[in-house]
């Protein structure tokens, strides 16, 4: 008899998050009613975003229960059917949660096309990383030919692909990392023109005026806190900044810094946050265009894949200390 | 024989400037060669702007020089003219510095039409002020009907003339201040929605979620500081925010605050800067609208004027302590 284990947050996160915030418990697999699909899960991502709903308290979407699965982004086959759309062996992707089996009526579940990409593809590069750097990107920060971009954790799933994004619309791309072998991805695989890493130097405003001696036009921020206030003195007029993720500062209850306004003024400068749900009914034309570059060779991407359902949560925090190059997702079992 | 006073600044100030940062010198007046114009000024306009430019450091200008004329707005009349374009009489205005008389090589001088409205308007509602709300509001704002906006500073220069166009363009309009007297002009002659004295509390978010019971759609910024922190919370989904001022940090050498960033991703929001300089190709259509606004009683101004060039460091001092209401002027000598 099959089980079905779950992922449950048994305690909100005080800071980083830790092992014991989180608990395995086995489940009978759900039961399949009319109109819905069991799902076998293959692979479930971890993304920082989700530290945000282990607050207690509503932002964007409602926070995580204690004692809930964590409701991690998964993709897998249909095992059983009684949903009119969907077939046994159909791949899809939804918000199934970091559990080996589940239950879908087809809210907020996709097919995925597997010969764009393998399935995993459908959690970073052609998922919600891809869509956030593509819609991010492009929509929210314009990018013009020979601008100077600055991307901020660009070693990660969307980090990297925002570099590749900005260097196909003729941009000038630098970006930060945290060790050495993501700053040689960024120069050597990437073909960053510039990088540097920033566990390496506490002078982040000296080192963006070497990596970036003529400015940034374009800051796409994925983490906040000391590393954005060396950035926006260094803005150009006319800069734009994408707010688009703040990990720096997810473990922190209140986070304080230098206030940053002023600059907007001086510089004529903007800054937009966004969320990539508010482009959803155009993520056909972010994939296909995405899954077109990749064809050209034009968009690389990478995965780091952890082994097994249990180790969900350490890979969720490895995220925090920087652990992953590109999309971290985690394999459910062998498969 | 005539003198020229010149208000001269003599020493950076630390903090909150202090008259002694400043200093009156008697000068022969400047003499007029070919292509010049000598002006005699009646008013010069008082700015918080100034007080960046007195910091040693350039930003989007040039500091002052210690010794130098305070470069302030002003407004005049042509005495004497070897300049084809004038004659004596025209009323100009242009950064001729706080002094008695100046010289213009026509650079940065316009003729103000006087049917409009008195010379001094042409330093407030007509002038940089009334631009500054005028294409900050509409152009980096951009309000539809129906929204709600906050104004910070609303009973200054900038801030009342955006709280009446933001209710011409039909929205729904609070504003803070600091005094019974401002806001009473606020709730009674400009008619706001609501208002609050920002000395009398402490609780700036509750005083925000009592007077802007539906969020914050548009948040006109001339302040920063504390009351921006307590806005960010509160700004609704697709949010403006319209960096226009940070009058609350120009005395600090560094500001330190909440990170306010985290706020515009959650809020899909966007803070702009901007400067009136940037929109001075549309100025005739700026005055032209404001103009016909006054004339058809939707728009008011007020002005606080204050006798004497000897005053002048004492009535810009005055802005940081919120003493006017309206556009702060110096009026030169009695006319």
């Amino acid at each position: 008899m099959m089980k079905n284990r779950q992922v449950t947050l048994v305690s909100r996160p005080n800071g980083v998050p830790e092992l014991s915030d989180f608990q395995i418990v086995d489940q009978n697999p759900p039961k399949v009613r009319d109109g819905q699909i069991l799902v076998e899960v293959h692979y479930v991502s971890v993304d920082p975003y989700l530290r945000g709903l282990m607050r207690g308290v509503r932002t964007y979407a409602d926070p995580i229960g204690i004692g809930q699965v964590v409701p991690g982004r998964a993709v897998g086959a249909v095992l059983e059917s009684r949903h009119a759309g969907y077939k046994v062996g159909d791949v899809v992707t939804g918000t199934f949660g970091w559990q080996d089996y589940a239950i879908s009526d087809g809210h907020d579940t996709h097919k995925v096309d597997v010969s764009l990409a393998p399935m995993s593809a459908c959690l970073g590069i052609l998922g919600m990383p891809g869509m956030t750097a593509y819609f991010g990107l492009l929509e929210v920060g314009r990018p013009k030919p020979g601008e100077s971009v600055f991307v901020s954790a660009a070693a990660g799933a969307v980090g990297a692909a925002v570099c590749q994004i900005a260097r196909i619309q003729g941009c000038r791309v630098a970006g930060s990392a945290g060790s050495p072998e993501k700053i040689d991805y960024l120069l050597s695989d990437l073909a960053l023109d510039a990088a540097f890493n920033y566990r390496q130097t506490d002078d982040y405003a000296a080192k963006l005026r070497e990596i970036c001696p003529d400015g940034i036009d374009l800051y796409f921020d994925n983490v906040g806190g000391p590393l954005t206030d060396a950035v926006f003195p260094w803005l150009n007029q006319g800069a734009r900044v994408v707010v688009c993720g703040q990990i720096e500062q997810y473990n922190k209850d209140e986070a304080v810094g230098p206030r940053l306004l002023w600059y907007l003024i001086v510089k004529r400068a903007r800054a937009e946050g966004f969320l990539v749900f508010d482009f959803a009914n155009r993520y056909s034309e972010g994939i296909r265009q995405m899954a077109q570059w990749i064809g050209e060779g034009k968009l690389k991407y990478r995965e780091t894949i952890t082994d097994g359902l249990e180790n969900a949560p350490k890979a969720f925090i490895g995220l925090f200390h920087g652990e992953n190059i590109g999309k971290q997702l985690v394999r459910v079992r062998q498969i």
